[in-house]
């Protein structure tokens, strides 16, 4: 089973929250990782995306993040978010993506160190929503994995 | 119609998710705004309550706080959360309950000023998630609030 099914999956099956709110697993390849969400399902009083959704939707952008990195690393490890910001910039109006860029190599490299050396490592990311061209919600979300065997 | 009931309704019916999440409007006095959601809807991957439910209810603490201000000052407003910043600090394993503690007289008279002078108002606001007598979650929300009448 490829990884962007896998932790679909997984995401469906441990959260359940994230079956109401009509996440899938987009892609993930050099970009990063891509989840999305239908606007229906996530409405709020203004016809727009509620922030509550779009908080969860980058929220676990950067966890999956951590999820396909480990798994590459092949490591075991448990993922929990530490502590994170958001700027909810603009409103959005359209079924939305959240977009975790793969962090670069240093980062990676310090990473796996962390984990080899501790079995705990930190890693902090940046996600985004974008709305066409238009930055809509900017997040910085710090990540904590332990290593389980 | 009381404002703990009219703001319950309001989260149902304006923002689906809320009704996933069983989130319930707990009371409104002179310690704060309280919600909470059951632990049950609210699961994560490790049984515990998942991040993104625990931000959801924070931020609509915050945002139900605003709106109870906004009634008893008699004002018709738009709200929304323009940034935010959270710390999960522990896991929460239970049903819980985020607080939003009424801003002191300082802040609500400067709410209250920008409003009626500038028809937009900006208040930043503090939440809290506690597990017994622990700390599990801090949150500091800025809200913006646009007259329209």
């Amino acid at each position: 089973m490829d990884l962007v099914k896998e932790l679909e999956q997984r995401f469906h099956r441990d959260i359940v929250l994230t079956q109401h709110m009509g996440l899938a697993v987009e892609t993930y390849n050099e970009n990063g990782l891509t989840l999305s969400a239908p606007l229906e399902k996530n409405l709020n009083h203004k016809q727009t995306a509620f922030g509550g959704s779009l908080n969860c939707l980058v929220t676990l952008a950067g966890w999956g993040m951590v999820y396909v990195l480990l798994r590459e690393m092949d490591i075991d490890a448990h993922i929990i978010i530490q502590e994170s910001k958001i700027s909810y910039l603009k409103p959005v109006t359209e079924d939305f993506q959240a977009i975790c860029p793969k962090p670069d190599d240093a980062m990676l490299h310090k990473f796996k160190k962390m984990l080899q050396k501790k079995r705990l490592g930190r890693i902090p990311l940046h996600c985004v929503i974008y709305e066409e061209d238009t930055l809509a919600v900017e997040f910085r979300g710090s990540y904590v994995a332990t290593v389980t065997t």
